[in-house]
């Protein structure tokens, strides 16, 4: 067995070792504070420099600005958003159109039907999310926003372009946020769980237009109010200190190298990982390749003996995480942010390897 | 200035020594698993043994078992659950009945009147919170349930006996337990967040009675539903790893010391330090006697200036997060299960040396 371990699962995901490093001293004393980290208070000065520090490098690398935008660092996943995303901003006679692009993306409409009305805008559920699904060139009228999946994790799939949408546009940005150049300010409302591309899990991300904060559809307990989380700035009450200050430090990770830098050697893994597994005579890949994912690649091998014996060969290579997800079995490689280059050039040479002890 | 720093803060809340020393290690290697804590997946075999464990080891602590009750770790807060609870349990035309002893279990009953009726059972908002109210021998008809806080932090007042309810019996925890032998069996769900006795900020523990999850008074979105979070065991999407595992820390720290030893130590803690501060001419004490908090003691100054001096020396000491709540002001020192004898010792010397300045 391998004493190197790489973790190619899809999240909790691999983390720069120099962050981990970082906190794991930030336990024993932040900052020379003689405090733990897990010790500061949500409302004392050393947390709100974190804060204060995590808001201003997320609207830098968004390109947008602080008189527009919010931050907010919340709990409860993607899963809470996608309940909140209904009960702040759709009426009960009103509708939410959603782009159904992967089990994600339908998940967050379902949530929405409890709240009001929604219109599936477009869906690829029939070639069972091979592919991503064609927006249409018009919109219903008077919807109240339209939300859709930038990244779909499970399917491998990945949205390169967005377009000017007529109505608020929300956007789930959960496993591909900061892994390249994007228009940020086409989208009125996102917001990305950490433990994928921006620390680690326990906090979520979300970014959006104080316009938004104008109507108020029905009444809400305050922790469901992305207005009430906004006038307490992210303390509303105990934040998760531990997880919002793993995100500050890979948010100046990410500052550091650029998002430009970033988005090239993404492309780089990408290529490398895809290219590989289309000349190998063990796999096939599952999307289709114009809408293939630079974050997920999602593939299986040509029978259910060469899945188990490339499975047992990771585990001597130490390659972790790559089973895929329950519903489309196979494996995945997650190609977040904090994996290297050298280490999908790894995974890599394991495949042609493992291709070779075939012929 | 004091080189040791003793946290009295009301949360997130010190932690032992051992703790954060494992909790450290394990960033950098998990178990000898290779992986960092931080990495680890949260449908793979080593997170599936820190909940089964951690399950194992609250239902313990509390006697109770596994056939009857649920355990949970959920994210969102003390707040989340004051939505949570009615939404779950309270229909539109029912009413359920809330005691209200301080800010948190007033903020509790406000949130649930978003959803149905809510019947003030008890209160002691009269007198600015510094004693409990009295129960009713005799409660209404037809309640939903009967809510509680069993600790008030802000305003230094505990209830150190409980009684058997006609309807399920819920209690926000969050700052005792733990703290004490309690016969929790008298309740259908409880709740506590983690970031007092029982780990860091980010995860709150749930333990609710399987009976409760029969009966659905309203359809609810998933990460909202109880009975969706059983079903999924704590797993509906990412969990807070680090969080829990955190938890898990702690709850073998005081199984090993067992909760007999803790309250006799708490017992200790307390007393000292009201003993201190009855006999101090620089302090006034605000709870009334037979309601006083072993948690959270809070007090005041004779007079600003004196409030004044108090914290300056508090530095100087490295006595640190000692500040009254925001709503009461003067002092509060939180002792929770990881301060020990000596740091309250510590913290009750300065007093009486802070006294002889004034003499």
């Amino acid at each position: 067995m391998s004493a190197v371990k790489i973790n190619f699962g899809a999240g909790p995901a691999a983390l720069p070792v120099s962050v981990t490093e970082q906190l794991a001293l930030s336990i024993r004393n932040y900052d020379g504070s003689g405090l733990s980290v897990l010790e500061i208070p949500h409302r004392g000065k050393l947390f709100d420099a974190i804060l204060k520090e995590a808001n201003e490098r997320v609207l830098q690398l968004c390109n947008l600005d602080a008189a527009t935008y919010e931050v907010l660092w919340l709990q409860g996943g993607g899963r809470l958003q996608f309940a909140m995303i209904p009960m702040n901003f759709l009426p009960e006679a009103g509708a939410a159109g959603y782009v159904d692009s992967g089990f994600w993306s339908s998940d967050a409409m379902e949530n929405a039907t409890l709240w009001g009305n929604t219109i599936n805008l477009a869906s690829s559920k029939d070639c069972a999310y091979k592919k991503l699904p064609e927006i249409p060139e018009r919109f219903p009228e008077n919807l109240s926003y339209i939300h859709l999946t930038t990244n779909n994790t499970i399917y491998g799939t990945q949205w390169k372009q967005f377009f000017n949408s007529p109505v608020p546009l929300f956007a789930d940005m959960s496993s591909d946020i900061f892994s390249e150049r994007r228009d940020y300010g086409l989208f009125d409302l996102f917001y990305a769980v950490a433990q994928k591309n921006i620390g680690i899990a326990g906090v979520t991300l979300v970014v959006l237009k104080k316009s938004l904060l104008t109507k108020v559809v029905r009444p809400l307990n305050p922790y469901l109010s992305y207005r009430d989380h906004v006038a307490a700035h992210s303390v509303l009450n105990t934040a998760p200190v531990f997880a919002v200050y793993s995100a500050l430090l890979m948010l100046r990770y990410i500052s550091d190298r650029g998002i430009a830098a970033i988005e090239e050697e993404n492309l780089q893994k990408a290529g490398l990982l895809y290219d590989t597994l289309e000349k190998s005579v063990s796999f096939e890949l599952i999307a289709e390749k114009n809408s293939r994912s630079n974050m997920n690649v999602v593939f299986r091998g040509i029978d259910p003996e060469t899945e188990n014996n490339f499975k047992l060969f990771c585990d001597y290579k130490g390659i972790e995480g790559i089973e895929g997800h329950r519903r489309v079995g196979g494996f995945r490689a997650s190609l977040y942010n904090a994996i290297r280059l050298d280490q999908v050039q790894y995974l890599a040479n394991a495949i042609t390897e493992f291709d070779k002890t075939r012929t």
